[in-house]
């Protein structure tokens, strides 16, 4: 039943409108500058009309939607950092006080959490409460959750992004907030991809050397004992993953189904994105990578999914906290396409001198 | 006489100031995220602190300066743009029109352009007239300007940054317009670092193959009749550089003179931001890279300063068109450790979920 829904969901992403990418490069190209010489500011700016069909997308009411869940397996000693955290932190978002929220305000982005799973009783005016339940299973023993479950976290996630946009939000960030969510990321990564888990493992917020190979120990023997397949991202996300990560991985395809560009933070969103590219290889063409996280595997899950970040920063911050400035990057380039004058406005051609001789004319502009 | 004021303007340029970076140090580990998580933000905060002694350094005034010159190298055809663009230009500026006027606007950034060289009588109300002569002579031929214009130059860069300051600006970018100028830019990289010609030149703003190799040929002339000394940046700026150039690398000087944090451009305001560590290697510490030019010296010119930016956007369009874009970056940083709650206000304690059980928790908050 879910399966359907999800099915139906995915077969509503489609490819970027070309006619309109098109007429943001000629536009692109008819203002005055070299010919591509905004570089990625102009790629943005050709993609956003691709996704919106429009070429001055107004990207002015933008959300971080973030996806809270606690992750089983915490119990192995792979966080540096207690589970209330978790809790904590998503009641701070509302309260101003978290990264998201600080950066988030300066750039005029609102924030919307979702419980998926944490672990306490929750019910908060701000906080939205999809609850599927109390924390995922642990990885190192089991499997996270069921098919089902991971089906039913995945549609969280789409259902959440549709209605942001229902709302009017027209750019929206993918955070997390779900301690050893960093464990369950490099698991789904070496899942899908076979990039040694090794390679994929960071140390979080901040592991000791011994407490990092523990966290390496306890990835392989997840995915030693669990055998996800590689084909089917539902089945790693539900054998190794995370109520946050296929809730976030739903953002993104969400974002696709409504044609809302979705601007990636660190390295578990990147995982996340990476997972609905799986799902739907169109989505990919409305994600946005926004900077180089400092998490190790990141560089890996950006490499899979093809994507350059814009900003090197090495934050490891999560929350989705790195997607507001992101939303800066956005404004340079729609205010270049927007406000910039072409070449006729800006009157560059071999009459110019001559024309400036006429006294009146600085007054006239 | 002007470079006895430029030695003493020189020697006005302290260092950070440790005591304020050291409190910021501590209010960002106080902050409730993993210490260090916001990776280079954190850095932003503390050197923001050690120029302007203040840990919450309010810098929603600021302007991008812009320098603009005709370079007389020009005349050998190393330019694919008519030398006119430099006026042109210059005056779209307050037109609104250019690249780093859309952006600028976008991000609150006013502009002060001044003209310190454009070939053509120019008297307009929104452009400083500070007008050395009308361009430089042409390098492959002689030198630019002579030991004294070279010294002027830098003073008419440092006074305007003072000039600035003393009208509010809190934060400056440093761009230029002038034609031919990656050539001069390309020829100061090279004599002061010995980087090889063919490294430091770029196709600018979109050069043929037959053009570029006459740009490389025309520099490496350029360096050879003039044999600049590269112990001495005012005898490289006279040589081989610009009026342009030579004002930029004053606006940094400035910049460093009243502790104002100075964003560097592309590659020639790179140029520009190296020549001013030559004569005052303190004034480093005031400037901040923000984007990774295409154009290729840029590489080299960051290497030689030490400087690595934070914006990956392929730019090259100059202007200082990058600069207010990394404002944004700043805005994040300050956001961060003025808005960010410590770990005491964010309650991330063990005490946490027992106090959660407190029906009237969420309504307090």
């Amino acid at each position: 039943m879910s399966a359907i829904k999800l099915n139906e969901y995915i077969s509503q992403i489609k490819g970027l409108d070309t006619d309109a990418m098109k007429e943001a490069r000629e536009r692109l190209d008819s203002l005055a500058k070299p010919p591509g010489s905004l570089g990625r500011l102009e790629d943005i700016a050709e993609q956003l009309a691709g996704i919106s069909g429009s070429l001055y997308y107004d990207i002015s009411k933008r959300c971080v939607i973030i996806m809270s869940a606690d992750n089983g397996v915490f119990e192995e000693g792979v966080a540096s950092t207690p589970q209330s955290v978790t809790l904590a932190q998503t009641i701070n978002f509302h309260r101003g006080l978290t990264g998201v929220a600080a950066i988030g305000k300066q750039f005029g982005a609102d924030l919307i959490a979702v419980d998926v799973g944490i672990n306490a009783d929750l019910d908060h005016p701000h906080i939205i409460n999809r609850k599927i339940r109390k924390s995922t299973r642990n990885i190192a023993k089991c499997a996270a959750m069921s098919h089902e479950e991971a089906v039913q976290a995945v549609l969280i996630g789409i259902e959440t992004a549709i209605e942001a946009a229902g709302k009017g939000y027209k750019l929206f960030g993918a955070g997390e907030m779900g301690i050893a969510n960093t464990t369950t990321s490099a698991a789904v990564l070496c899942a899908l991809t076979g990039v040694p888990v090794e390679k994929a493992t960071g140390k979080g917020a901040g592991l000791t050397e011994e407490a990092y190979r523990n966290k390496i120990e306890v990835i392989k023997t997840a995915l030693n004992i669990n055998k996800p397949d590689p084909m089917d991202p539902i089945d790693v996300l539900a054998k190794v993953g995370g109520f946050d990560l296929a809730a976030l991985a739903g953002v993104f395809l969400g974002a696709a189904v409504i044609r809302v560009p979705a601007v990636i933070d660190g390295f578990i969103s990147m995982v996340a994105a990476l997972c609905a590219a799986r799902l739907a290889p169109a989505a990919r063409d409305y994600m946005f990578a926004s900077h180089s996280s400092y998490e190790q595997g990141f560089v890996h899950a950006a490499g899979a999914l093809g994507l350059r970040p814009y900003l090197d920063l090495d934050m490891r911050l999560g929350e989705g906290s790195g997607c507001p400035i992101m939303f800066a990057v956005f404004d340079a380039a729609c205010a270049a396409i927007r406000d910039m004058g072409t070449f006729e406005q800006a009157e560059i051609n071999d009459d110019y001198l001559t024309k400036l001789r006429n006294d009146d004319y600085y007054t006239l502009k």
